[in-house]
């Protein structure tokens, strides 16, 4: 119905396909006087974007974006904004052989299920390509927080497969998530780089054995004041819940301890209010951030799953749309693992929940 | 700003507080002619009132629901339904003790740094209190997702602390979920017997301990008809997971294999498509129910994690709205284990979403 | 679908029948802090309520709220507020005679079409009853407008039938419309006491005729700052349009000149800006208090065109359900001429547009 | 806020200005299997294009659209839509002598009071240039009413200054609005011919006098099925009202006899229901095909009253940002009269308003 936006008073709105000409993204209520250049947007798009390293997929695209509308003499102006990203790399090719098929993960059968056609070239709107818009208006609400309250979300990876990294949310940093010791990228961005190196070669292996590898990672947001997200239905939570969910292949999502509550008792896992100086704080950090799904003044901290990549080069059963059996095995460029490339996305709709919520704080709070 | 309303096509919007008059839910949008009585409301408040036996808090509430609006001559007439829950148990007593304290693990705080000020008789508009209001429009979704397409919403207990069952969503019933094999009260609501008792033992000792505990509650959706939900923002998974995370004490959900995805192999993890007559369905279903965020036709299976209770009868410390250092500890009537009161929230919250994401597709795809 | 619900940040979603229990309102969004009490309700619910005068309807309503949610000690705490005010004056009777037929000029006819079953009871939820519980949703943001900016609504009766009122909206005060010169109560709420004793003589002579009478009701609001109001879809003209067009026998709606301006050239109808110490303002106020949709900050003045009644106690042909044909007359009770009540209505609406789009500027414009 | 978006099922979200790149517009919720080309587009982008004849502005622009997504093999996919319109008569000229002026009557004041900062060029954001995203998301609504109801929208010129044509709103044809008796084009799209040719000579005699002239256009949409809309804010003269006051210029809207209905008796203006074969309809229709907010299945009958162009060759007084004192001259390529390319504007959210009901409709009560 009107499934393509998301938020209220920072509301993103999309459209777009794998293979059409391009992904569009409408940011309504952003606060006037923000600076927007091309250049803010390709910092993130170009950590989105395909073939940036040996570990993803070697789609081409350069994901260009041009701004549309919204923008004049370098700031917003309160109006809607609007960013185009071209898609480049739509390969003639004869999409017949799949055109049919049901590729096992993907949501070819559902599309067809829900709307009885699909455009099923690469995915169509299904396809994670979508997610550049996102990531295009995400910058926009990261900026926002920035400038409203030294706001600053970053994504990371935190495990692959067996891997399991240690990282600590409180002071990890974009460089430590970019760039290894050396220099070098960080192609993983595990900002652990011993395990950095591991998961590499695992997700070498992994493409090498025609299959895919899933993960988990962890979103940092740094510097929110307490009292963002509202009772009942909208807590900040839920919005940043539903913000994870939306992004493809997420089948879970938890915040400060998690599931790991389930072991707990109040008294384990309660965190102790004290006084520093003038500020309100919690000695420790289990609640991640949100308390009655308000935020509390202290660092956001979730966690999402993603899932092995649905398409393997290596052969699966399936069906056809007219039910018969079929085996498929998906040709080239896909990512072995999702986690790489997943930050970014994490980032952006973290940033646009974030944003969102902080306008309607102001509003309703600072009327009077 | 807007945060007490869910849903777009079937939408919910609730006020109300713990020691208040009452809690009052208004739902727009559920179609004419769905059949609703007083008693079609109690079965499922029954379930979520307090004081249904001993592992719950003993606060007294009778739930009793009175229909304002919306129903004539016993069926829903297309208009706005109202239903106001009165609060009964108001104790008459001094709240001035904790009216200036931040108690752990509460919205107290985060209540106080967005607004300047709350209700802090009980929790106010934080206490699981509200959950009254949602599980009574949650007794009209079921309605008509039953009606629909013949849906089925069930939410049980898979694990408190360390002590975790094995029930298989495909086959287990509400029976099940509520009585034990001999008829009588299972008031764990976990639909594994000798997990059950085992679980009864562990939250009686956790409370003699002035102490609280955290579980496990796994909801499925049975009969839902692949097609439901929408791309990008708008995936079933994303609002499933919002509904989840709106519950209060809810620090984590997942769907399918969830969290254990990240340790698997896409060729691991794909469902295979197969044919069966003239369906096509998954011959396994660790996507849970949902692909590319849209209904598969499988059951949808979601776990949630909720906290152990942050009331504590135990002293604990914290501090006062001014800054300066306190302790609290909690006088009587909490649930040690919020689990087995948690079924039937986490049940009313799935049967919303459903029924919303239903009306929305037929709104837009039986056009024409 | 969501037709029950009104404004973004400011959001007033009612039910409620006729001769069901009652009408009920919750308002969303509202700022912490404002003082709200039952008594502060009944100002306006009186000037609303039925039987207050000999020529309105003498149906009586005591119409007294409860306050059932959101405000603590006296004040609104931020979260959502919900009024309950019950309907008394449902007289044992039998509709059997009405249940059948459709009204000319009532929603009976249409609701069938639309739902194939309706609470026929005096209209059920298309009988102006309905909007008892929007004047209780319009004392909120007429405070919450007073408090935030000095604002202030009025609404008057300036013509029924061919009895045209000079009022000057720059000046005209609430004690002009509520009552004449000698102190007695202005019971048309023409605040021009010559006309207005004309329009009494005239809406007996109709009643006494069995007929009804159509009239214009003019609304001013003042102090309302400029700024207020989106461009394209958002424009405050667009939201004030929606507000009045939603009140029952409302045929048309115009600001400023309104349709005069056909008549008009652009040199006699655009009004010269002028500087009077630090404020920009119009010499004039052809334009009605908004250019392009946004707040100018001059007086905003509206006018609705409100049917005569369609209940009239002679005679009218009409159809049956089952299409044969039928008479009726509709016995005692209604109001021969709408607009004295409809005055605190029309206030109610344009008060709650105002307060949502102060909330709405607050949250975009004064971010940083 | 969320001032950029429209519509609830069939949801319409734009951007752009007038001298920028570009005007974009979203359409979601539109159902799968709907054909739509660019050749669909254009046909009324045409009509409302500027430069079509001599009474109109002679800006030039092709107005050629791009379908960027949502479009597969020549039909809808159910996912979003997004068209672009880039703009092509950017003249390359010195704004600086306006960016400072309040032009009378524009938004130029407002906009400045709402956001501190305006996009100058050709008003930005409030140039009726933005109402090119609207025509074309009203061409995917028109046809997806043809389809579902074969409904049909027309708009025509009824007035012109003290011009009033007589036009019948059931049998008026596209062919008489858009070409004259003897086949050339109707420039002033007013269906009265010998009206027409009066109104021609009026624009020409006003725009040599360096002035403009106001108008009325009616709207009339055919073969709407009875049911349509909602009670209490969701009635649809209250969506078709803010739809007409969110254009540009318009200052009043009414519907059936309007603001007539104010010297009416309730025994004259009621329409009476008759009978025809199985079909409940009214004698007459001075109810304009709605009553109680909800479509009576008669031909729904409004009007729009549009104001003088408010840019004047001829010098102004106004004032500066900074207050001082000033004139203004607008130096050409501005309508004379708006009315002519309003007609397509007016169709446009006429047809979204009702494809938007209709899928609300749908939604809600062909759900069982």
């Amino acid at each position: 119905m009107a499934g393509n936006s998301f938020g209220q008073a920072f509301r993103v709105t999309t459209a777009g396909e794998s293979h059409g000409p391009g992904n569009v993204v409408i940011v309504d209520g952003c606060p006037p006087g923000l600076e927007l250049s091309v250049e803010d947007l390709l910092v993130d798009l170009d950590r989105r974007k395909p073939g940036q390293s040996k570990i993803v997929t070697q789609r081409k695209e350069s994901d260009t974006p041009e701004i549309l509308a919204g923008v004049f003499e370098g700031r917003t102006t309160g109006t809607s904004i609007a960013i185009l990203v071209r898609n480049e790399d739509q390969r003639s090719r004869d999409y017949s052989d799949i055109a049919d098929l049901y590729r096992p993960g993907h949501a070819d059968f559902t599309f067809d299920a829900k709307y009885g056609v699909r455009d099923y070239r690469g995915g169509g709107r299904s396809s994670a390509r979508e997610t550049v818009a996102r990531v295009a208006a995400g910058v926009i609400a990261k900026k926002l927080i920035a400038r409203a309250f030294g706001g600053e979300v970053l994504s990371y990876v935190v495990q692959v497969g067996d891997l399991v990294a240690q990282v600590d949310p409180d002071t990890v940093t974009l460089d430590a998530i970019e760039r290894l010791p050396d220099g070098s990228p960080n192609i993983t961005r595990c900002p652990d780089p011993a395990v950095s190196a591991q998961m590499v070669e695992l997700i070498q292996a992994v493409r090498k054995d025609q299959d895919s590898i899933g993960g988990v990672a962890e979103v940092v947001a740094r510097g929110v004041p307490a009292g963002l997200g509202e009772p009942a239905f909208g807590k900040l939570k839920a919005d940043l819940g539903a913000a994870l969910f939306s992004l493809p292949a997420v089948l879970g999502v938890e915040y400060g301890v998690g599931f790991g509550a389930a072991r707990m008792r109040g008294s384990e896992n309660n965190d102790t209010f004290v006084r520093e100086g003038d500020v309100t704080r919690t000695r420790t950090n289990r609640h991640g951030g949100m308390l009655g799904g308000i935020s509390s003044g202290m660092p956001i901290v979730l966690r999402a799953v993603v899932k092995p990549t649905s398409s393997l080069s290596r052969e699966q059963e399936t069906v056809r749309r007219d039910g018969t059996s079929a085996t498929i095995a998906t040709r080239g460029r896909h990512d072995p693992c999702l986690l790489p490339r997943f930050a970014p996305m994490a980032e952006a709709m973290v940033a646009i929940v974030l944003a969102d919520h902080w306008l309607r704080h102001q509003g309703q709070t600072r009327a009077f």
